[in-house]
């Protein structure tokens, strides 16, 4: 690195969606850099240290099919693991890990400091430079310029954050780190229209002071498990979670102090995380529940620290030290952080394009929570995209872009970007209307093809996949040919769990098509060889075939109208016809494709036939004009 | 801990001079909270990650003898150690370390989590609060207030630090945190006089982008050590030192950038630490050399980051580039974080009494770098006194002061109250008077005693102390009545040091009084059985033993003036015969015994002798009265 040194790709921030945008796009072969504020704070986890859990595991398995780092950092900081949603069926089970922060900072570090084609620079960013309406580079606190053909902006929560406590503010980033000022004045300055969210943390209690023989424990799975399909499976076991709940005491202490509650009084106007609320808001919202549960979820050794999961707020001190001793096993609880809520600016994402890209400034990307999403795999998801498609326009290639129907990252930024966002976004699995095919256990189906093709899952894990789906294949064929007599034996098997009788031979794929049979009985019986995980996902496919062939059957229209690209000319002040609504949405997303158009809030299916018309109008004139 | 709650000690400051601090005032069995901005970074080590040195490794024995845990953070984290002036003469040897800063980090942090009274909690300190001139709590920046009897100040650089780097500079603590202004500004409204120092860190190179093939090596001594007395010896050798130099080049770059130093134009113009030159400054003082000597120190494995030693800077970042690839194996070295000046407001030394507390506030304490010190031991040997002493004061006991020929952190706290300083004050063998007693090797002698009658070290390890100082006077009868006859052998081995033959038989320790025959030699002969390290202390002693009788005579008469309490009756105003300047220092500095009086820089001999007659003229008086 030079100073003044051209770089195909530089990445501003080095949270969880700057380091998979710096990987990517470096794995791709773009020269690049990445800026970020303070080394030692690599992909830290400001909040509940975990990885997983629905719709959020399915990223993780995500990215790590498309060859982002993501599920390797989690393995290998796991130390305690659980499948979520298992009673809701095999589609929307996931994992969830607990991490430790420390081992998976250092993971990311490694990995960036190994890479590449990657150099890394502790600076502060303090102007986006900007050349004829297009991204030239990042101006650093200290004066210099770095120049590049693409920048990503990837800083999380600190543009222009401030910590709130109580009924006191005080500009900061997370982690007692200097707020990006200056950024956000430059963001602003360049024409993007921003907003602010917040997110709140709880506080963090010290371990030898609760009393954990009085709580119930949540163990570890004992059964080997990854989230990375390249990797080693393991146990993990390093600790224990403990179920507490609070009370009436609990409550009427926060009541106690809502006039000291920044949420209550107001002072605190910004949207939090719906679906992550502070406990003075959910104390606020529901006043007829008497008790909230409360997981104590111990962090990490070195720093004796338990995280207080469903225990968020922005209340003072005073209120979080009274309310957390009302906890059963906290009584004589010690806080040694406070919980805090940070209010920061966010980018309003309906200006990105589908590869996050924004509309007012080529070759600039964002990703991650600045586009107002919240979670570390959300934004790591982000990340990965961004850095794909500023490796491709380094070289001049066309924009990658997943679609709903193939990810759930496909879903989440096409969620961003056509209806935008006033909550801090996450993830859910409601959010996807293809959740039957986009599944944990197929996540490599969908997407490592992809991720090999455009050049970042590498030869050697593309073999890996490639092995294992031939092994899945021989194993789906053994399967359909094996017959099951209708044995006594056989019989009195199924009468146990209990299925009905064979009368006849039965091939064990029909067998596994019942929902009652459990796969491991089918695997136990035909003395499968076969991987359980392979087992297994066969089994979820047979259950599933029928639900699943009708969701093709969407997935084809729905890919119909994604594939038909809505041209420049299109011009919707000019379309007769449209309601007033539907054209200033149109012409204020400016969606991408016809389906994209279709899910814009407040565009009515009239509005969307009318355009489909016109497009397909406009194609048949430029085929006759050939 | 409840807001609120009275505590005994309170510690603001979780660095080097905090952490002992808080560990002693816990220790001796006061109630103590550590109030500190970011748990993360407790004990980091900022600049160079190492410990020990000429007079600093004697500071470290002896806060370990007293009871204090930097030995053993050191012990517990050492990579690469070696003994520095063994050519000197084994008064002046002593070891230093390269740490993992993480790993030194981590054992304090566990110890203070572990320490029974201590608590902590995350909080930027606002205001100290004073009620009747005397110290009463702080204030913490969410508003609340935590009270003590005592309250120690241990800030460090984050005093309204400015970090400067090139033609910039920004209000900033280190490491990217934010920079206590509201602290500053109430210390100031104490009316505590206050001064501004800085001092340079280097930048950080990438690890992998060093040719350490092209470089000399230093490697880990291979015998087994240890700073503290009380832990196991252990072999460290976990990496490598390279050896460079600058050269002509190197310092031309640096010339071509003068304009943009802050040092150079005058934008900086406070003074940085005398020993620890910035490069260009170097450059600035000595321009006749023609190069300098750089040790590359590689930090920390996880964060693969090399310190340049002897090269730190806040030159701008394109002449730390340029100037750094000019250095053999630096060719194409990367640097992951910049070199940079952090300018802070320090505390002038002579507002304090010799235990460390604030002649103006009574019951405040301050330790470390806000004292206008430099350096992780000089801050943790004064956090240790001001640790024993808030705790003492806390219980109503007599203040704790070592004197200058009883321990380096007598010397150092000593020069601070007494001369203060004008530059970051960092301590030296040279400012010892006494360094022929005041060993590496004897600190346990010196002071186990008095660490334990005082309360911090604990039986246990005082046991140990009298375990060892007993095998040693046993030794030390032994070989004064072991006879060494005069063979043929013994003399030919003697006629190899060379050392002059034996003509009657001798005792071994009339042998190691000879300045030329090694303590290995003689413990070999002797089939010694006690510990190396005794013997070698006791070959030290007999060798010294000529000029130690003659510093002890000096160290009497020390003793009896520094005895000599200057009474309350002693009014400079109305000593006839006093000099002006003398009375002007007399009176500012107050010193608290005619020996400190005697050290006062301008004070002369003859205002002293005044001084002496009007104290004893005094003290008859008052003999006479009873």
């Amino acid at each position: 690195m030079y100073i003044g040194e051209k770089y195909d790709v530089i990445v501003i921030g080095g949270g969880h969606a700057g380091c998979e945008a710096a990987l990517s796009a470096a794995r791709m072969g773009a020269k690049t850099l990445m800026i970020c504020l303070y080394l030692d704070s690599i992909a830290m986890m400001p909040c509940n240290p975990s990885i997983g859990g629905p719709a959020k595991g399915h990223i993780v398995r995500e990215i790590d099919a498309l060859g982002g780092e993501c599920a390797a950092a989690a393995d290998a900081s796991t130390r305690h693991l659980r499948w979520l949603n298992t009673s809701k069926g095999a589609a929307v089970r996931t994992l969830r890990a607990q991490c430790s922060p420390r081992r998976y900072s250092d993971h990311y570090r490694m990995a960036l400091l190994t890479q590449r084609n990657l150099e890394l620079h502790q600076a502060q960013a303090s102007e986006l430079l900007i050349e004829d309406g297009r991204a030239a580079g990042v101006k650093i606190k200290t004066g210099q310029s770095f120049y590049a053909e693409c920048v990503i902006i990837a800083t999380g929560t600190y543009l222009d954050s401030r910590i709130y406590i109580g009924t006191t503010a005080h500009k900061s980033g997370p982690l007692g780190m200097v707020a990006a000022t200056d950024f956000a004045k430059s963001l602003r300055g360049c024409g993007l229209d921003m907003g602010r969210l917040r997110t709140d943390t709880t506080p963090r209690l010290h371990y030898d002071t609760i009393d954990w023989e009085a709580l119930d424990c949540q163990r570890s799975i004992d059964e080997p498990q990854a989230f990375s399909h390249f990797g080693e499976k393991k146990v993990y076991d390093e600790m224990i979670c403990g179920l507490t709940r609070t009370n009436a005491r609990t409550h009427e202490i926060i009541r106690k102090y809502f006039g000291k509650s920044p949420l209550y009084t107001g002072k605190l106007g910004t949207i939090g995380p719906r679906y992550c609320p502070s406990i003075d808001d959910k104390i606020i919202k529901f006043p007829e529940k008497e008790t909230h549960p409360i997981f104590l979820e111990p962090i990490t050794p070195e720093g004796k620290e338990v995280y207080v999961q469903n225990f968020s707020t922005s209340m003072c001190l005073e209120a979080q030290f009274e309310s957390v001793r009302t906890i059963k096993g906290c009584e004589r609880a010690h806080i040694l952080r406070p919980g805090y809520a940070i209010e920061y600016d966010f980018v309003m994402p309906t200006q990105l394009k589908p590869w996050l890209e924004a509309k007012a400034v080529k070759n600039l990307f964002l990703a991650g929570q600045v586009n107002g999403t919240s979670g570390y795999e959300e934004a790591a998801g982000q990340g990965l995209i961004a850095g794909i498609n500023a490796a491709l326009r380094a070289r001049g290639g066309e924009p990658f872009v997943l679609r709903r129907d193939q990810a759930y990252i496909g879903v989440l930024i096409d969620d961003l970007v056509t209806k935008g966002t006033n909550e801090p976004y996450r993830m859910l699995t409601s959010r996807c209307e293809y959740r039957l095919t986009l599944r944990h256990d197929n996540a490599a189906e969908r997407l490592c093809q992809a991720g090999h093709d455009v050049g970042l899952l590498p030869d050697e894990k593309y073999e890996k996949y490639l092995a294992a789906k031939e092994a899945e294949e021989r194993e789906r064929i053994r399967i359909s040919e094996y017959k099951i007599p209708p044995s006594e034996e056989v019989n009195e098997k199924l009468s146990e769990i209990p299925s009905s009788p064979l009368c006849e031979g039965m091939s064990a794929a029909d067998l596994l098509r019942r929902p009652e049979v459990d796969w491991k009985f089918v695997y136990d019986m035909t003395n499968s060889a076969a991987e359980e995980e392979i087992f297994e996902k066969i089994s979820n496919e047979l259950k599933y075939e029928g639900y699943v062939s009708r969701q093709q059957r969407q997935v084809e229209k729905f890919r119909r109208m994604e594939l038909l690209k809505i041209p420049p000319y299109i011009k919707y002040g000019e379309l007769t016809g449209l309601s007033d609504e539907g054209r200033g949405k149109l012409a204020k997303i400016s969606p991408a494709t016809l389906g994209q158009a279709s899910r814009i809030p407040g565009v009515p299916p009239t509005d969307i036939q009318l355009l489909w018309v016109a497009i397909e109008r406009g194609r048949r004139g430029a085929d006759a004009a050939k």
